[in-house]
C-alpha cells in the first residue's frame, strides 16, 4: 500500500476502521491470546510484578499470576539447612526444621493480600513508592500451620506483648539504618488468630523463591506487608516493635489529641475493584457488557458492592458471586448498558463492609502513600 | 465445595489443573477479550499511560492505544483562539490561527515516537522517573505541515541555530524554577527535515486533549520528549537553548576530554522489544511458539533482529516483517521451538541498525535514568 493510497484512505475512513486499514501484523497471525498473559512490570529488581487485573478470572490466583512485592533480591534459603527459631519473650526457645513444621498438622486456608500500596499509581499528586495499578492482589489457597501452634512450643512469657516477623532478605533502602532485614511485627492477640498462618505450600505447590520459600507468614485481612516472606526468626516481646518497616516506611499518621502519631498499617480496607472493563478499554456502545470485579474488606465481610456510571451521583447494587469466605475476596458484576452515543464513559464501584464502613471518595493525606481506596473513575472509552 | 474437599482435591491435583479447581468466575462467563484491551497505567495525573505492547496487534497503533506522557495537567487550548507565534532571530515575527495552518499544504507520514524513560522499571538498581515497562511507544501516521515551511514564513536570520518548542502546559516539578512550560529545543539542521512536522491529526482523526491538540511536534528519529504537544511558540534562538528540560531533565552525560557534560537527548537508540510472549506468560512446552515484536532505531533503519534462547551465548536471526518505513518501528517474528522441559525460559531480542549500531549489553550510567536499550531478558513459564 502505498503512502498516497494510505492517505487517501485515512482521510475517508471513520476512525473505526483503522486498525484495519493499518493491517494485521504480516507474515501470518499472532499466537492465540494466551491462558496466562503475564505480569506487568513495576520494578525488575527486587521483583515487583503486577497481577493484570483485567485477566481476572478465577477466584483464586494462578500461582505464576499472584502479584511478587519484594523488597530486596530473593534470599537464597536452602530448605536443608532453614530453620525458624522462636525468641525473645518466652519460657523455652524453639527451633524448627522445615521438616519439623511439615510434621506439625496441617491447615489450608484461602486468603487475599492485597499490597499496603496497591492504586498507588491513582495517588494525586503522585508520592513515593512502588506505583502499583489496580492489580497489587490477589487470592490463593495457604497450607501451613497456624503461627499460634508454634507460638504455644515456645510458651510466651506473661507480659509480652508482640512477636516480631523476621525474613531472611536484606539490603539497603533509602532511610534505612544501614543493611536491614524485612521485618515486621504482630500484637499477640493477632498472631494467635486462627487467619495466621505459617505457610509452605501456595495453591497446593511448594513456596516458590518470589514468594517467600520455604517458608512465610500469611496474615488473614492484613495488608500484604505483614506476610513477611522468607521467614527465619519469630522474637517475642514485651513492648510494642518500632521497626523500620512500620515506623518510617509502611505507617500512616492517627490523630490523637488532634495529634499525628505514626501507626503501623494493619487490616485491609474495603476495596471494589473493577476488573473489566479496564482503564481505557474500548466498549460497544449502546450493548449490554458485565461490568465485574473483586471486593475485599479485611477482616470484615463485604457486604455490598455498588457501582455508579454518573460519577457517583447514583448508585447501582452489583451482585456479589462466587466463593464467599472470610479474608478472601468476592467476586461481583453489574449490567451495564453502555451508552448509545460515542465518546467516553466513566465507571465507578464502591464496597461497603457488614461493619457499615466504605470507601472514602477523597484521600486522605494521615495514609500518607498507603491504604489507598478512595474512589477513582474507570474511564473507558465507547465505540 | 467445602474446605474440606477442596484442601483433598488441591492435594492430589497436579499444579496445571489448579485454575479449574478455583472454577471459572461465577454467574456467567466474563465479556470476551476486548479488541482493545485498555492502557497500563503509570501515573493517573498527569496522565502517562502505557501501550500493552503485548496486545500489538496492527504496525499502526490506535489512537485508543498510543502511549500517552504528559508533564502536567492537560491545558485547556480553544482551538479558535489558539494562536502559534515564530520569534525570536526572524526577520518576520508570524503568528498563525489553526485555520491558517490546516490552509497550507499537508503531509501525512507515519512516525513511531518512543518514550526516552521507556523501559525504566528494568533499570537495576531502580532510578527517578516514571518506571515505563515496554510498551512507552507506538507508532501512528501524522498529518501536518512541516515545521520548516513554517519556519521559512519567518525568514530565520543568519546566525540562528536552534528553534524552541513551547508548549500551552505548564506546572512544577521537582527542580524547576518554580512553575514553568514544557519545552524543548531543536537543532535549525533537525528542524528543517521533512520528518519535522507541526501535526494536527493523528491516524486520520484531529488530536485528542490527551496527545496535545490542537497542534503537536512529531520529530521523526528523536525520542519522544522532543515531539512538544499543544504547541504555541516557537522561539528561533542564536545561541543553544539551555533549558530545564534539556539539561536538569531529559539529559544525560558525554565525555570530553574525559570529562562528563550534559547533553540533551535527542536520537532513539536502537531497540527490539518483544510484544509476545510476555513477561511471565505461560508457553507450552514442546511446541513451536511465533515470538513477535517491534524493532526500531531512530534515525537510522533497522537492519536486523535477533533473538538469543540461552542467554546470549548464541543468536538467531528473526524475520522482519510489515511495513518498512523510515522512522518507524519494523515489526518482526521468530519461530521458537519452546522446550519440552517445564520450568522458566528467558528470551533476549536485540535490534542492530544500518550503521552497525546495536544494544548494549549493560547499562551506561551516563545515560542517567534515559534511553534504555540494555538487553533484558523476557522470563516465560513453560507449561
Amino acid at each position: 500500500m502505498s503512502s498516497l493510497s494510505r492517505r487517501d484512505l485515512l482521510k475517508a475512513a471513520p476512525a473505526a476502521a483503522l486498525p484495519l486499514l493499518a493491517g494485521r501484523l504480516r507474515g501470518d497471525d499472532p499466537p492465540a491470546d494466551p491462558a496466562f498473559p503475564g505480569l506487568t512490570v513495576r520494578m525488575y529488581e527486587p521483583q515487583n510484578l503486577e497481577f493484570p487485573l483485567s485477566a481476572l478470572k478465577s477466584w483464586l490466583t494462578p500461582n505464576e499470576q499472584f502479584y511478587v512485592r519484594s523488597h530486596f533480591a530473593e534470599p537464597a534459603v536452602d530448605p536443608k539447612t532453614w530453620r525458624l527459631t522462636v525468641e525473645g519473650e518466652v519460657e523455652k526457645k524453639v527451633e524448627l526444621t522445615l521438616e519439623d513444621l511439615r510434621g506439625m498438622p496441617a491447615v489450608t486456608r484461602p486468603t487475599t493480600l492485597e499490597c499496603a500500596g496497591n492504586n498507588r499509581a491513582f495517588v494525586v499528586p503522585a508520592v513515593a513508592g512502588v506505583p502499583w495499578g489496580p492489580g497489587a492482589v490477589s487470592n490463593a489457597e495457604w497450607t501451613g500451620v497456624p503461627l499460634a501452634a508454634v507460638l504455644e512450643m515456645a510458651k510466651i512469657k506473661p507480659g509480652a506483648v508482640e512477636v516480631i516477623l523476621v525474613g531472611a532478605d536484606v539490603g539497603t533502602v533509602t532511610g534505612s539504618p544501614g543493611a536491614i532485614h524485612f521485618d515486621r511485627s504482630l500484637p499477640l492477640e493477632k498472631a494467635r488468630k486462627p487467619e495466621v498462618l505459617l505457610a509452605y505450600k501456595m495453591n497446593g505447590e511448594d513456596l516458590s523463591a518470589a514468594h517467600g520459600a520455604p517458608v512465610r507468614a500469611v496474615v488473614g485481612g492484613w495488608y500484604g506487608v505483614a506476610s513477611v516472606k522468607w521467614l527465619t526468626r519469630l522474637v517475642v516481646t514485651a513492648k510494642p516493635h518500632a521497626g523500620f518497616w512500620q515506623t518510617t516506611d509502611y505507617s500512616i499518621y492517627r490523630r490523637r489529641n488532634g495529634l499525628p502519631e505514626v501507626a503501623p498499617i494493619t487490616t485491609m480496607q474495603p476495596k471494589a475493584a473493577i476488573a473489566r472493563p479496564a482503564l481505557h478499554e474500548a466498549v460497544p456502545a449502546g450493548k449490554p457488557y458485565k461490568v465485574f470485579g473483586a471486593a475485599w474488606a479485611g477482616e470484615a465481610k463485604v457486604a455490598r458492592v455498588e457501582v455508579s456510571t454518573d460519577g457517583g451521583k447514583t448508585w447501582d447494587a452489583a451482585t456479589l458471586t462466587g466463593e464467599d469466605r472470610p479474608f478472601c475476596w468476592r467476586t461481583w458484576e453489574y449490567a451495564w448498558k453502555v451508552p448509545a452515543e460515542k465518546g467516553r464513559a466513566k465507571l465507578l464501584a464502591r464496597a461497603t463492609d457488614a461493619d457499615g464502613a466504605t470507601q472514602p471518595e477523597k484521600r486522605d493525606p494521615d495514609r500518607r502513600n498507603y491504604m489507598i481506596n478512595h474512589l477513582v473513575p474507570v474511564e473507558v472509552i465507547v465505540r
